[in-house]
C-alpha cells in the first residue's frame, strides 16, 4: 500500500460537495469510482476538508492509499480519462511518511467572488455571488482587518455546528475590486463550518447598514446572531492548501 | 406598436440555441415568454442570427415589436427579473425607421476559444474547446489570413445547408494565444451555417497535419470534404453585431 497525494481542481456546480454520499454525485465519490476502476479494488481517499455543494476548488489536496504500484506521472491522465469533465487531477506524488491530507494541513486560502454590477453577467451565475447594490471594496478591506489574528470565531460558525474548539488564526484577509468582481481572499490555519461565507456576509451586511458592530466586537460577543448573512456557495473557491508552516 | 432594439448577453450552455422551438428551452422562447408577461399579449421578436445549442453570445441584438408604451430604460431590469439567470438584457432603445435586427445587420464578430493545455481546466468545460495537443497560434494566424477578403465559402458551410449565395466577405481573422487559451476572432459581413466552426477546425486540422491544402486552394475548390473538422459549439461566442458599414 502506498499513500499518494493527489492535487485536484473542480468546478463545484455539478457536485454535491466533496464528501461521498450514497445518493448524490460528489467529488470524492467520483474519484473513488475512478480509482477503483484503475486498481480493481476500493481505494480509501481522504480530503483536506469538506466543501459544500456548489463550492469550487482551484486546488484541493487529498491522499489515496493505492493497493499496487502505478507510475505516478501517468496517474493524473489515467484518472482524468475516467472522471467527469468538471474534475481534473493535476498531479500525483508519493506522500512523505505520516502524511494525512486533513491532519497534516497547516492552513488554507479561500477566495470568495462577488459580481457587483447593476446588471447580472450570465457567465458568472455559478462562479460568483451576484450582488447588484454598490459595495465599497476598500471600506470592506479595512473592516476585514478585524478578522486577522488568533480569535474565537464562534460568532462566525453556522448555528448547529458542533465543534469543541472555535479558536482559529487568520493570517490575512484582503478585499479587492477587479472591475465588476470583488475578490475576498482569506488565509487561516483552519475554518469553522461556513466561516468564510459568514465572514464575507458580515462585511456585506455592514456595507448595507444592517450591522453596526465592528468585527472585533462581534468576535468578542461570540454570538452568531450579531454577525451577517451567509453568502451563497457558488462564490467560494478553495484556492490553496498549505502543508508547511505559514508565517 | 413600437420597434425596440434589445441587446442581450447569454451563456448558451443551458439553451437549445436562439431560435424558438416547441419542445426545448431557447433564448428567443424565454425572451418571448418574459415579454408576454410584461405586455399581456404575444410580442414578435426577431434576432440578428441563429445560434446553435451551446453557443454563447457576449452581445446579441434582436428587435421586439411592443404593443404598448413602456419606459425603455426600465425594460432591461423588468425583463431580467423574469428571465433565467443565463440570459441578461443589457439595453433597450427605440429602433430607427426601417430597422430589422437581421436584415439591417452589416456584419458580426465571432470569437472561438480553444483551451490548449495538457490537462483540462474544469472551469472551461462549457466555455472553450479542450484540445490537449500543442497548437501554434502564430502559424494558425498566418494561415488564417487566407480567409480574409471576398470569397465563395461553399467549402466552409455545413453539408446539407441550402443557401443560394455562398459568397461572403471576411474583414479580419486573428489568432492569439493568451496563456492556455487560444482566441480566434473573425469579423465578416455574414457567415454560412457552421462557417466559423469549420474555419477554426480547418486551421486545427492543418496544425495536426491532417490537411496540406492552403486556405485559398480550399476556397477555390469549394469542396467541404477538403476542409477540416467542425469544432464543437461550446467554444463559440457571438461578440459584436454591426449595423453601420464596416471598413
Amino acid at each position: 500500500m502506498t499513500r499518494v497525494i493527489l492535487t485536484l481542481c473542480y468546478d463545484g456546480t455539478d457536485f454535491h460537495g466533496w464528501q461521498i454520499q450514497s445518493n448524490a454525485v460528489t467529488v470524492q465519490g467520483e474519484l473513488m469510482t475512478a480509482l477503483k476502476k484503475i486498481f480493481g479494488s476500493p481505494v480509501p481517499v481522504a480530503g483536506c476538508s469538506r466543501t459544500d455543494a456548489g463550492v469550487h476548488a482551484k486546488t484541493f489536496v487529498c491522499h489515496a492509499d493505492i493497493p499496487s504500484p502505478f507510475p505516478l506521472e501517468r496517474l493524473p491522465l489515467a484518472l482524468n480519462a475516467l472522471l467527469p469533465a468538471g474534475i481534473a487531477v493535476q498531479s500525483a506524488k508519493a506522500a512523505p511518511e505520516g502524511f494525512h491530507a486533513r491532519f497534516s494541513c497547516k492552513g488554507k486560502t479561500y477566495c470568495y467572488r462577488v459580481y457587483n454590477a447593476r446588471l447580472r453577467d450570465p457567465f458568472q451565475v455559478h462562479r460568483a455571488y451576484f450582488f447588484p447594490r454598490p459595495l465599497d471594496a476598500e471600506r470592506m478591506h479595512l473592516a476585514a482587518q478585524g478578522y486577522v489574528g488568533k480569535h474565537d470565531f464562534a460568532a462566525f460558525a453556522a448555528t448547529g455546528s458542533v465543534v469543541e474548539d472555535t479558536v482559529r488564526t487568520i493570517y490575512g484577509f484582503s478585499v479587492e475590486r477587479k472591475g465588476d468582481l470583488i475578490e475576498f481572499k482569506v488565509t487561516g490555519n483552519g475554518f469553522l463550518y461556513n466561516m468564510v461565507r459568514i465572514m464575507v456576509g458580515t462585511l456585506i451586511s455592514r456595507e448595507m447598514g444592517k450591522l453596526t458592530l465592528e468585527i472585533p466586537e462581534i468576535l468578542k460577543r461570540g454570538d452568531r446572531t450579531l454577525a451577517g448573512i451567509t453568502v451563497p456557495p457558488q462564490g467560494l473557491y478553495l484556492e490553496r492548501v498549505y502543508y508547511t508552516e505559514i508565517d
